[in-house]
């Protein structure tokens, strides 16, 4: 009776059909699907819900189509500033690091961190050095210049203005990328990946690696990564909000998503969404905004990639 | 029959008897009493609880007996880096900061990160530079320097271990400061400030900043600041596991508490503590380790100070 599942998500936001070009919703489409399938590949040889995890993100890190890793967007600086967290829903162990600069996989240094150091969450110069340390992938900043992400740099550096990665114009996106996993030995896991805002003031952290926020994942509740205007969710610690509306009142994985989603969110301006599943193999994909890039598969149920509402 | 309340700490962990001289006694029995003081006096005359926890906030961060602002500890570069966060239980705002050097009250510094940014965490350079533009006050580096905290920096960098604040030989301290109080409007504010830990990894980044965590503050639930093993702290969602508790579980502030510190905290190797209140005035200053430094008044209620278990 094991089951296993997965869901991604590659940011929400004012994902609009008319702004979408047929070549751009195929190539979406198409990576959307191949992180899944990075993802499936582990959980199908009865790997870790944790390596799942990680391996959809480092997908959608290594695509330019997503604000995380390659492809992030530039800070008022010029430079891109990369965030990451994950934690495993079986012994509530955790990493995160913010504010790293050059590094390919920042998913893969958060992991480190929980597995290889004795803290939790490192930011800046000293999450490099020990990225050093541990040997991760550095690589030269032209590795991550996407030319779409640079033109949004400069018109919003422009016009001053804080702009929500893949806007172009009227869109607003929160780039985000996230996975969500329950593996056949009924373990959970969550992970949440980012290159923040165009044009944020060096040095903003958002709710990507704040445990709790972006990202949270217990087995005896849900796993859970977030994207959305970041602030809101730190206010809201959305992602352990509805673990406990989960354990302390008993609200089922649906419920408590469109509580916080639908409602809570909604009241305080806090647009965005994220992607959700439980011990039992049940996956939401809530979200409040216009759009959001999202995928899911299970050991019982067929690929579905969705954009728009 | 409004009334107010204020609780503070600073710094919870091994602190022994046996280990304390008299006179070192009465300086932090002092210390505590004019922290609670500078809020009160804000909270008497009709002031916000926001502006009183600030205020207590940086009463303890000036007093070099402290691991915040001034007599912060020493990572293994040699340097002082600060953390520290804030948010008031009216509307959910908040605001963090973490790794900036050179400020004088960190605390002050979060709350204009709340105020004066669209943002709510900033770390680093970043937040040094949001800093100077709002006039924060800077320091030079041998304002923050304290040779017992030096002398404890250059011991543990000897050994390579990582120390816990004001550790000496057997002791063993989380130096975080914190305040919780609730003003004659009804409404709640939480804030915590922290150097680290001595020899601490440049870079990593505790409880203290991160909302959810360190600090939480909603007026229909409680107003709480933690001090402890960060690490256990974030991965436990600490602050907003005992609002939860109260809200979806129903439970009173003393059992949220109690559940929390006592029970889950001590379950998962975390030691450290708290101090809370909910909008009634009910004060809890729970805490599983030998001792923390701890005050406590409010309109109906006499001063308490607590040192050990």
């Amino acid at each position: 009776m094991s089951k296993y599942a997965i869901a991604i998500h590659g940011g929400a936001g004012t994902i609009l059909k008319s702004l979408m070009t047929p070549e751009k919703e195929a190539a979406y489409t198409l990576a959307l699907s191949e992180a899944i399938a990075a993802g499936e590949n582990i959980l199908k040889s009865g790997g870790s819900a944790l390596d799942a995890v990680e391996k959809a993100i480092v997908s959608l890190e290594n695509n330019p189509l997503f604000n995380a890793g390659r492809g992030a967007v530039f800070t008022n600086e010029g430079k891109n500033e990369l965030d990451a967290s994950i934690m495993s829903g079986l012994d509530l162990s955790a990493g995160a690091v913010a504010g790293v600069k050059n590094i390919k996989n920042p998913i893969s240094l958060a992991k480190a961190v929980m597995q290889q150091s004795e803290h939790v969450f490192m930011a800046g110069h000293g999450a490099e050095e020990f990225a050093r340390k541990v040997k991760a992938e550095f690589m030269p900043d032209d590795y991550f210049f996407v030319q779409m992400r640079y033109d949004q740099y400069l018109q919003a550096k422009q016009s001053d203005t804080i702009q929500l990665d893949h806007t172009v114009d009227k869109e607003k996106k929160f780039g985000t990328v996230g996975a969500v996993a329950l593996d056949l030995s009924g373990n959970t896991a969550a992970g949440t990946s980012t290159g923040g805002m165009t044009n944020k003031k060096h040095g903003r952290v958002g709710d990507t690696p704040v445990i709790g926020a972006g990202t949270y994942a217990n087995n005896i509740t849900c796993a859970i990564s977030c994207t959305g205007h970041g602030e809101f969710f730190i206010r809201s610690v959305v992602a352990y909000d509805i673990s406990c509306l989960m354990e302390y009142k008993g609200l089922s994985l649906k419920e408590a998503c469109d509580v916080v989603v639908m409602n809570k969110l909604v009241k305080i301006g806090g647009e965005g969404g994220l992607v959700a599943l439980d011990a039992k193999g049940n996956i939401e994909l809530p979200f409040n905004s216009e759009g959001m890039y999202r995928a899911k598969k299970s050991s019982n149920s067929e690929l579905f990639v969705g954009i728009y509402k």
